[in-house]
């Protein structure tokens, strides 16, 4: 038998993506010991009954299991940004830290400023629904991880990082944080802003109950990622104003000159625009 | 054996509406013939190869087939609105008149003022794909028709225009035609003009081939009906700009909020916005 990758791994956060990575943890004996750290008890056992971890660790009691932690322990902060950036100042030791947050600037900056063991982690993977119950084994087979190391990360523990998605079924690739967030904030985060927006803008325009009764394939698909939790999205919105802020107003004056053109019904600029943004369309989806 | 519903069928245009239409009139026999009209004749001879008509006529002969039609008889025009405009002003005769059109204050002007026996309808089905080659018997299949008759329409021929449609599988709601295109404002219309705009400006972002590395979920499904053909869809915009003016400058004030927000670092409306959109969203969802 293989030798794990780990001795210990503490889970921080045992929602849909800690419990997904802990059952894989567990189930294919990648670490001797899994440790689930959460507030909520209820999770915590339902993190328990579905062997996600093998012991449940308060978060009261989260630092002085820190600080019992190896050079072959592993930290794990499954949470939203703003709880990974408030983990990380309380995290310290010989230990290797990872994350899956969806930003990685601010964080990179704080795990570089304390000197810790870094190799951030952002798992390209997720539905609309959270919690351990929501956990499943196949959440990141064939997904793509993005890995995102400290400036002083050493090679052996990128490595190993990329090793543990590998074994949970993910394809890697390797960026630095800046690269990271630009290219989030295009492939994502904008779209989950057109969503949000478009969501607000129907939901004041008619009736719930009218809107329900014509709710054809392309408004469910253009607002399906507004059904995701507002508190996580406004953090990333918010971590990654940086690279954000001028997509969205970009998105704006491209919404503007729609609509100008609409005003001054100058068929011909309007077709192009159009044709354009279909042409790009067409292409991703036919892969060229 | 049921007599059929018409004599004569004109399909004026066997493209994916029309060709799928004519699939089911000639399979169910709802009619005693089904003859295309179309520009192409490639086209037409797909549409004769697939049983979607019984004969072709040129588009060069259409004035003297219409001519020819008895008060038996049904022009359905299967084409864009544009189109079907341009068919509006030549049409005359006893025969019954319905459209596809997704738009319907203007057709509607137009075939009251010429008097015409019309009844439109506007099937809410339809894939990226089009030409008779995609036509399909199960397109309108569990699909909803909203009917939008002409003000001097007749009862009688509402009722056989809705049974047309529910003979395909559909089901039918009727609708004047103001109300008619102030819903597909919201329910369609905009979303497409939002899917359109956000395809441009991430076009606009990164190259191509690095997109495409990262075709989320979140931006396949925000985009995919910025994949449908820009002439069809200038024409919807423009022949409905009255309702769909005014969505958009909402459209476009609810993205300035949202940017507002962020770039004031004002987390509490941030969110306070974005639960509205995830509220309204996951309630269209669960049908509530």
């Amino acid at each position: 038998m293989r030798s794990p990758l780990f001795d210990k791994v503490v889970l921080v956060g045992v929602g849909l993506m800690g419990s997904s990575l802990g059952m894989n943890l567990v189930a294919r004996s990648l670490a001797r010991e899994v440790v689930g750290v959460g507030r909520q008890r209820r999770n915590l056992k339902e993190a328990l009954r579905r062997k996600a971890i093998h012991r449940a660790v308060p978060a009261a009691q989260a630092k002085a299991l820190f600080r019992s932690l190896t050079s072959r322990d592993l930290v794990v902060l499954a949470l939203p940004v703003r709880g990974i950036l408030a983990y990380l100042k309380i995290l310290s030791g010989p230990c290797l830290v990872t994350d899956v947050g969806s930003t990685k600037s601010t964080i990179l900056r704080m795990a570089e400023a304390r000197g810790l063991r870094f190799v951030g982690g952002h798992p390209i993977a997720g539905t609309e629904r959270s919690g351990a119950a929501a956990g499943e084994m196949d959440l990141y087979q064939n997904r793509t991880v993005l890995i995102v190391p400290a400036k002083q990360a050493r090679p052996g523990d990128v490595q190993r990082i990329m090793r543990l998605w590998k074994l949970c079924g993910s394809r890697v690739l390797r960026m630095d944080g800046r690269e990271h967030d630009r290219l989030l904030a295009v492939v994502s985060h904008l779209p989950h802003v057109a969503a949000y927006a478009l969501a607000k803008t129907l939901r004041d325009s008619l009736p719930l109950a009218t809107i329900w009764k014509f709710f054809f394939t392309s408004l469910r698909d253009t607002t399906r990622v507004a059904a995701s939790p507002e508190d996580m999205w406004s953090d990333i919105f918010l971590e990654n104003r940086a690279a954000l802020l001028p997509l969205i107003r970009r998105l704006e004056k491209n919404i503007q000159s729609l609509r100008q053109a609409m005003e001054a019904r100058q068929t011909v600029s309007l077709r192009a625009f159009l044709a354009r943004a279909r042409d790009f369309r067409r292409k991703l989806e036919s892969g060229r």
